[in-house]
């Protein structure tokens, strides 16, 4: 095999070789205490990295999964208010319809939510609101605090996806109301694809819904997390449980503080060299939207061929990722989540760099220069 | 750490190394030719083991999320009718209340099922039907060829459980009329925990239900499997499938009637300790059902307590499986399936009867004698 290429996307992420060999043991019995110690160790570090004391569940799917678990659990045949800005509020909107009464409160990909918007459908009653706090599809980082005291003025549930903000950056989901939080094991935790977690608040569990899916019921998971040992309801998938135990405590040892810093100077660097290069940021910001710090969302310059320039790239063995659905073509986006630093990020914008300049876009200065400085 | 274990359990079971193994290998971008060439070849294996040419999609979810997916998409608003001889028969009728009018047609466990009850029901005009082709709460093996006849003949759909037969015992999915199947990855594939495959016949998709939960639209497994590479519709547990990938080019290799053979011998093995032991074992079979080939339940003679029998066997470095629910205590469970054969049944055995006499029973016979009969 060749060498594995450097992948530099919004997950998933490369893994720290603790993590990856963490799965190769053998099985282990899942109803056994060295199993409970293992999922218990993995709700210690998400409770401090999600910034919460609530009951929290790990369930073996994907993000969606537990996107699912969330609105299925506390939305069903409820007024749902979905705040939407880009792929992954659409998806919780669409995963709305199935459950309750939607309300699709969208603006332009990229572009700030719509406040007034929520505030008008909380008053006419909605009685939860779903909202993606860190839009990689875009680019963007939604103001969670500021939806978190207008959901809780409106007393309805805020069920907020974290997926990819959590564990790589700021998050308080207690102190910003947030009622359920959802992560996703392949983001900012580096750890392998195919876990969610999800948290609840007991201001939730007081309106939680009959019939959800059966093997997203969140009762039965609160239920097996109380036995002794520490149990899932159904099979957990344990290599992964085991690679996300070691990514956990991954996270304790470099305190995570200093890992949502190391993030943002990531994402500080690639936002020194675009704007080096004279390229904007794709997201449209204001006062209370910011730029992503796990993914930066680039605007592609007039004349750049996204299949072009990441060719290029890719043949220097580093992945990006381009825009999804119509954004295709129109964008390209650089992940800084989980265990890339300084080398990894360096070594994507010298192939970018390269690659603009070979597709024909005259740079107007230096980015890796301009990222060295952030780093320097 | 110590020596591991030796898991004789019905599920999960060990793997082999290279199964493990593949696991350790850095992510890879899971929309990539790379990741499409490891579905698509589960995806041909699988179908073999099956025996099936219909469609064919893997979950990034437990079994129980492939059962769910079945009912969730062929049976809402519908009448089911779930054939209950067992824990997992009870589960599908339980997964069937959420989503249709079930009608649970129920055996003592482990006792034949009450097929004339079916044949009531369906003429009742039940749409869709569940069945547990291999109870392993119970260890009998029901007649999934005679109940899709049945079903075939009423015009309505089959569902069969075949987690933990598939890949381990004869299944003729399409010869016997099934019109969904399910196998899960930890069972006789000898995979790690956390994948579910299921497989549609076009009859089933002629009557897809709408609204089936987000995350196991079985159609929008299918429109992604469609994709070039082919894809899974959300995020999919990619350490996992590149595990099952080894694991089903293992049965491949192997070859499946090998497989099968090897693990009927196993079976064959453990009744024959069993009869020399003078113990009974649990199932009440007829013509038409049978001991399970894959886990051996065996009831305990009287005197010799669970917990106790169990433990001596434990300290020998062996788990085997006690009863679930009202047969805890009553049964214990002895699993063959997946990657073990003669040494680590033999050696479960002759743990199994140094225990059984440590405990005071008196063992008619030399068990461990009479399955290396089997095997010699």
């Amino acid at each position: 095999m060749e060498k594995e290429p450097l992948l530099m996307l919004p997950g998933p992420v490369p893994m720290p070789e603790r993590v990856r060999y963490a799965m190769m043991r053998q099985a282990i019995n899942h109803r056994s205490a060295e199993f409970g110690a293992v999922y218990s160790d993995c709700v210690r570090v998400l409770k401090t990295v999600f910034g919460t004391v609530n009951d929290l569940f790990v369930i073996s799917g994907s993000g969606t999964a537990g996107m699912e678990a969330a609105v299925a659990n506390f939305g069903r045949d409820t007024e749902i208010a979905c705040l939407v800005n880009g792929k992954f509020g659409e998806r919780l909107y669409k995963i709305s319809q199935r459950y309750g009464k939607a309300y699709e409160i969208a603006s332009e990909w990229g572009t700030p939510l719509n406040l007034g918007a929520l505030e008008e459908r909380l008053e006419q009653g909605a009685q939860i609101v779903t909202l993606v706090h860190n839009e990689t599809s875009a680019g963007i980082k939604n103001p969670a605090q500021e939806v978190g005291r207008l959901v809780r003025k409106h007393d309805a549930l805020f069920v907020m996806d974290g997926i990819t903000s959590i564990g790589g950056d700021v998050v308080e989901a207690d102190a910003w109301g947030v009622d359920v939080a959802i992560v996703g094991s392949q983001k900012c935790l580096a750890a392998p694809a195919g876990l969610a977690a999800v948290s609840v608040s007991s201001r939730a569990w007081e309106r939680l819904c009959k019939n959800p899916p059966y093997y997203l019921d969140l009762a039965a998971y609160r239920k097996s997390a109380g036995s002794k040992p520490m149990e899932t309801p159904y099979t957990p998938a344990v290599p992964l449980f085991l690679a996300l135990r070691e990514a956990c405590l991954i996270v304790e040892e470099e305190g995570i503080a200093n890992r949502i810093a190391r993030h943002q100077r990531m994402a500080r660097a690639v936002r020194a060299a675009a704007k080096a290069w004279g390229l904007s940021m794709f997201p449209k910001i204001d006062a209370k939207h910011e730029y992503s710090t796990t993914v930066s969302a680039i605007s592609y310059p007039e004349g750049v061929k996204d299949a072009e320039m990441r060719d290029i790239i890719k043949k220097m063995g580093i992945i990006i990722a381009g825009g999804q659905d119509h954004l295709k073509g129109k964008i390209f986006r650089i992940g800084s989540m989980g265990a890339v630093g300084a080398p990894e990020i360096l070594a994507t914008l010298a192939a970018t760099q390269f690659a603009l300049k070979k597709s024909g876009y005259k740079v107007q200065g230096d980015g890796v220069q301009a990222a060295g400085e952030v780093f320097g």
